[in-house]
């Protein structure tokens, strides 16, 4: 099949991937006098007491906005806010059926940042939540940061903290199944654009004691040439000892490789020079930094991609939904630390250790409990951390 | 029944009164693919190259936002974004029922006319159309005229279209009713806010005039006292004798009363005042300029309200859903003078010339003709003004 050709035809036929529905009935005039004038004054006039029973009085318990300027569509790059939107509203066909989430995609014509910010501040009354979408690095860091000081509902970068999500979950398996242990781990990540700062930052805040990030100059220490204010704060605390060099001298001795960055960049000798059981996340999609047949025969004990037609799909599908879900039904503030972390294990814990194997260390993405085990676990963790508002 | 308490316990029942709703399947991976990456960056792609192929490839030709800023919800006045939420889904699910319009419900923290002008416009590339609702005037002409230049997607303002496009169609019913014709009417409107010049200006595009408006001042002509901008444009085209004084002196030998203020504001005596088989539309809600059976026994031959609980209701939901309807069926880049006059007509040319009576000037708000003839006009009109996309 011809994806490119035959995905243009299903769009055409669609029409749209999400329409609306309406949950209140209108056939009468009594049903109008309720749902809208006069009615809808009572509500109305509840939320200005209280802001907080818009979550009890509209639909906004349940609404995320899905967001982007359109700097990093897909791999795509920056194809402009409008270019963007059929992303944005695929998403937010996922969110509703995988996650029950009423989601609203949005385009934003701005790449200034602080203009991005405060457009999206400025609409925070209308949504339990915002799911920021492919808005390029460094900018999503800033953006992100901005937005959550001047926003009371979860602010999330779906593009970073999704697929950080997935991947610890990847990570805790693969590393269960190899027999090592997470502190112990030598991780070697390749790129250092939004996904791969959330990763190393996740997989820090889970125990990971040693990783080296690389971006297009070689290894990132403290103190290099060409470092941005978000890789200068990662060279504080990765690679502590300050190896230099390109991929090929770093991943020597590594127990880990994780690539979000380009195309068959990991090769099997590099492979060969890891570490006994190697775990191998070849993440570059739709091309992966190795095929998988070559990682293992290049004696990889576990290969992951970000494909669905292989094994192991590191695949965000399995994090935002559930993650929403649970930040929704409680109403929280935010998504924080704690709520990714467990998220991530309740994810790994959906492959039990009698089905662990080196092709099947993370559930399908079809898996009906995903959502749910996910969810149940965020929720916890935000009323654990008191953010929650029932 | 207790209208309010009702509304709450139904409101909080209903948990939002609109929903998302998927329209592409993504229950395989194959749909996944097709739906979302990697399929879906072909659309991105081909809306890259021509951003008009966003009507073709996403939601955006049936999508309109309905957008507050809250500062005039229904009578209630300025209460906030936030709470004026339940009013903008109220109107999202009357736009899905009525007109098949998939309506998205904002609210923008900002009073600021220039920052909302500034963030509508940034959003425009999400959405087919935009309906502005309860912004107070005369904020509202500022940004709605501001908005108009900075988009190319239908700006509507419907507390000013909408009531002027309902008012007119009752007005041509009405006055053929009484035999009289439009340019001989002698027209006093009470009331000078949104709707009052938005009807104002639609009746003078009509054929009317001879139209003397009042605020809470008296009538206004050009020259007077305390008019602000726009009031001193309507100043130059109504009111051309330049009579000064309150309602009790401006109304007397009056064809037509329309009211937009207060309730009981006009008295018997007044309508006793004006000429034989006076036209009375009192539209103050929830209670009139004066009460239907009042105006009937002081000698008013046709009497409309605003309500729903009266014969002959001027009630927007005759108006937008067909509008936006007919607006998007041909990707209008905007709702003219013309497609408004056009929808009055076919509104009006609902009631038969045998079904015209004193109270029936009007079709019913359930009457499912009315979308689709306001909606047909509305898309002539459109073409005919070389508007429209498709």
């Amino acid at each position: 099949m011809d994806y490119q050709k035959e995905a243009l035809r299903k769009h055409r036929e669609w029409a749209g991937k999400i329409e609306i529905k309406t949950r209140a009935p209108l056939d009468t005039a009594e049903a109008l006098a309720l749902a809208y004038t006069p009615g809808v004054a009572a509500p109305c006039l509840e939320i200005e007491k209280n802001p907080d029973l818009s979550f009890t009085y509209t639909r906004r318990w349940n609404t995320v906005a899905v967001i982007t300027n359109g700097t990093a569509i897909l791999g795509l790059g920056d194809i402009g806010p409008v270019a963007g939107m059929p992303v944005m509203e695929g998403k937010a066909a996922l969110f509703k059926a995988f996650g029950d989430v009423d989601a609203i995609p949005l385009c934003v014509n701005s790449k200034d940042v602080d203009e991005f910010v405060h457009i999206v501040a400025a609409l925070q009354g209308s949504f339990g939540g915002v799911n920021l979408e492919d808005i390029k690095a460094p900018e999503c860091f800033y953006i992100e940061e901005k937005l959550k000081k001047l926003c009371d509902i979860p602010i999330f970068h779906d593009d970073q903290h999704g697929t950080a999500v997935v991947t610890l979950a990847a990570l805790i398996n693969a590393t269960k199944f190899v027999g090592k242990k997470i502190p112990d781990l030598k991780i070697v990540m390749n790129g250092a654009g939004a996904a791969a700062v959330a990763i190393c930052k996740l997989l820090l805040s889970y125990g990971c004691r040693n990783i080296t990030l690389l971006d297009r100059h070689g290894a990132i220490y403290a103190g290099r040439d060409n470092l941005n204010d978000v890789k200068k704060q990662m060279a504080e605390v990765t690679n502590l000892e300050h190896v230099a060099g390109d991929l090929q001298t770093v991943i020597k001795n590594a127990d880990v490789f994780i690539g979000v960055s380009a195309p068959h960049v990991l090769t099997p000798e590099m492979v060969r020079s890891m570490n006994r059981d190697a775990i191998v996340f070849a993440c570059a999609n739709p091309i992966p930094e190795i095929m998988p047949d070559l990682a293992l025969q290049a004696g990889a004990a576990v290969v992951a991609t970000g494909r669905s037609d292989f094994p192991n799909q590191i695949n965000n599908v399995l994090a935002f939904p559930g993650i929403f879900r649970g930040a929704l039904d409680v109403r929280a503030k935010e998504i924080n630390e704690a709520m990714k972390l467990k998220a991530a294990e309740a994810l790994a814990a959906l492959v039990t250790d009698a089905e662990l194997k080196a092709d099947y260390i993370l559930p399908q993405a079809f898996d009906h409990r995903v959502t749910e085990k996910v969810a149940e676990a965020c929720k916890q963790a935000a009323i654990d951390s008191g953010i929650n508002r029932v």
